[in-house]
């Protein structure tokens, strides 16, 4: 199988399509009872709304949901594009044989037991991926939560669930750490596109489903989580052709972390420092949290790319900016003076004597309560010349708007990316968030936040420049 | 003053009680414009809800908010514990005479303008020290937000709001950090005591502050905020003589953030490995962001101490534990494999041979998705005689409840500390988060504050056993 074996190909991405974009799934061992993953796979499908043709299929059951259900893969008349598969290591193998027979393109097994609990367990996976090549269908996993392809609501995992819409994708190693991001992503309000829980690889690799995200049209960013793989250089290779940003997220700074990954899908961690290094190299951008992902993922997906890493900051209050530089400064941004320009129409607005220090983070205290003084200082900081992108702190106040409205002027006025920070409660700041993204500004509820989003951002406009130079 | 040159006394501490707990409050400088500090002030006292007498002062207005306004200071009949000052730095300076004059004992100075700005500033705020000495009057501030008591509805900053009550204080050398840690806090549903922006420190030091809470007997976690101090070393000192743990966030890995700082409140912040250092000698839990700092913070608030380093991680989804357990044993945790009865008992659970390998962190896989299984194996983890601290992962599903029943039994069982981790959306966890809090349990959505979390208790706990050995 080239997904394997080979580089990614045009046959790769043209076979993840079509299990991506079924025109009918069926749901091989559903179930009547909430508590079974065959009936949960099938409500999911429902659930999620997904518009193709659906089929549950069950040797005695009769109907689930009200719908009907066939006796077997074969007993359903028409075409079948994909089948997720509910049944145990051992049934999964023999339902992947009927695929096979069935001319089913795809197939998500769940079930684990495979080589990620030892050798009996990595025969039997073997012969899964031969049943598979033999047959021509494509796995997703085995051992994985499945996929989602919210583009075309399709919710192919046991877990029911819709998400908001979006054009951030995430292929993961671990579904629990797939649906943290997701839970954590949809309370920052970031849209998902595509979601893919790798499980255990036997037929596609990272490398593949991001060749897949690559030649997506709905996908815009690319978020990765991995524990480890064995064809790590291919994964990056393919990643640094994509005209995409890959942000990474890489556990196992530990030998025994090294253990615990190794018997989860059967994948050694390997060293966190030749991941780290490799990643840089080709152009990656490493998170060290699901925070720090969710928050670099937002940016990329949100505002515009900067021409450099010179950061310049608008606040308030002065401790924030100091917590955000500090992030800033150890991620490759640069806080830089403000031009002597600025300062002359910064004393314009304040009288030749300010109230605060010229410099950058600019912080003018008092001065920066009302919008529409912020929203002043903000045009200036915005327009200097020495400033690539814009970090614009305040605190929520009772009686004292967001200066939302100006932050989307400066925004519009010079075209420069800015990232708001917000010290607020998530629920006093919504609809200033739905407004500022609306109009290319991701906004953040702690400096640190905001800070890793910025560094994003210029990380993916400096890669770019360098890729652009070879 | 003691407070400044010598060790924290009870002198200090019975000050700071007497301007935490007034009877009464002035707002000098108060407005009738929602736009202005001082009404912001006075509004913030009555939306707060202080019990005690409030009174609004001004040469020229007659009533705010309906309230009668004084003439000045000296107009108001009865005795004025506390003055809140929302005038420029050198008017703030003849009020405070006036406060002297009146016999006021605690005045809080939100203007800025002194030493952070310079020369000319620091002259008029040693004047302003010079008078606070003179009249005996102890200051907070000047540069400063004020403070809140929330245990006794006092709420004098200017910034109008309520907090949800708790175990933690929170000492700030910045307002704008401080308000983002209230905000993120109240969403964690972390109950706040008191909270001190500490401004330029003209009266008080840390040190004073610590001793303070040390002594406040409805305060049992501190948090601290620091840019940096002359007196770390009276500090940490007095920090380690508190019988209450502190958990501190400081800024300043880099000559940039001096000197962003040193013109913020007014002091170098020194050698950030330095402070690590002393920190870490005195016992202090030192924190990387404001996120960690808020699940610290959380789980001493929350949880009992667990009696050693060694955690045990139950899940049904290996991905979250990995990450886990990366956090963990880079913070001096150990995950210990589990003993023989336990995976004994394991197995009369599964049967001989279970569909999982036995270790720790246990993923029991898809015999965990079920409350009533998942409880089973907890109860067998919690027991365990080689786990010390138990970290329970679970996912959010649509038709699965959250496992919270069993997790506060198995918490009642063995008198352990659990700490719990759903991945979820913070909306479809927030009654579990209440229901489990009650009962000790912290309740975080990603792994890393988890183990954040799990990390302060072992921390605290180690350091009470050191303390207890000298």
């Amino acid at each position: 199988m080239e997904g394997k074996d080979q580089p990614a190909d045009a046959g790769v991405v043209c076979r993840l399509r079509e299990i991506f974009y079924p025109r009918s799934v069926a749901v091989l061992g559903v179930s009547d009872s909430p508590q079974r993953v065959g009936y949960n796979l099938f409500e999911s499908l429902l659930y999620g709304g997904f518009a193709g043709k659906v089929y549950p299929v069950h040797p005695r059951l009769k109907t689930v949901r009200g719908q009907k259900v066939y006796r077997s893969l074969s007993e359903i008349p028409e075409k079948v594009d994909v089948a997720l598969i509910a049944l145990n290591e051992r049934a999964t193998l023999a339902a992947l044989r009927e695929c096979g027979e069935k001319g089913v393109k795809g197939a998500v097994c769940v079930a684990g037991g495979y080589r990620e609990v030892g050798e009996e367990g990595a025969a039997l996976e073997e012969e899964l991926r031969r049943t598979a090549r033999q047959y021509g269908v494509s796995l997703i996993g085995p051992n994985t939560l499945g996929f989602i392809n919210n583009d075309a609501d399709l919710y192919a995992t046991f877990y029911p669930m819709r998400l908001p819409k979006g054009k951030v994708s995430f292929i993961c190693q671990s579904g629990g750490v797939g649906l943290t991001f997701m839970h954590r992503a949809a309370d920052a309000g970031l849209g998902l596109n595509k979601w893919i829980g790798v499980g255990n690889r036997s037929t596609f690799e990272f490398s593949d489903y991001l060749a897949f995200l690559g030649k997506d049209e709905t996908t815009a960013v690319i978020g990765l989580f991995i524990e480890g793989t064995e064809n790590a250089g291919q994964m990056v290779r393919v990643a640094a052709r994509l005209e995409k940003p890959v942000v990474a997220y890489k556990v196992g700074r530990s030998e025994a972390i090294n253990y615990a990954a190794l018997t989860h899908t059967g994948s050694m961690a390997g060293s966190y420092r030749l991941y780290r290094d490799i990643f840089r190299q080709f152009g990656l951008h490493l998170v060290d949290s699901l925070l720090e992902m969710v928050a670099c993922l937002q940016a990329l997906a949100t505002a515009p790319l900067p021409a450099g890493n010179r950061i310049g900051i608008l606040t308030h209050t002065a401790g924030p900016s100091i917590v955000a530089a500090d992030q800033l400064l150890s991620r490759g941004c640069t806080l830089p003076p403000l031009s002597e320009h600025t300062l002359e129409r910064v004393r314009e607005l304040t009288g030749p004597n300010p109230p605060f220090v010229l410099k950058n983070p600019l912080d003018v205290a008092g001065m920066g309560f009302l919008a529409e003084a912020y929203g002043k200082y903000l045009d200036l900081v915005a327009q200097d010349p020495n400033v690539d992108l814009v970090l614009a702190i305040y605190c929520q106040h009772k009686n004292w708007p967001f200066p939302s409205p100006e932050i989307i002027r400066a925004r519009k006025k010079t075209g420069k990316p800015i990232i708001a920070c917000y010290a607020s409660r998530s629920s006093l700041c919504a609809e200033d968030r739905r407004l500022l993204q609306e109009h290319g500004i991701p906004l953040f509820t702690t400096p640190e936040e905001a800070a890793w989003a910025a560094a994003a951002l210029v990380g993916w406009s400096a890669e770019l420049k360098r890729r652009s130079k070879k």
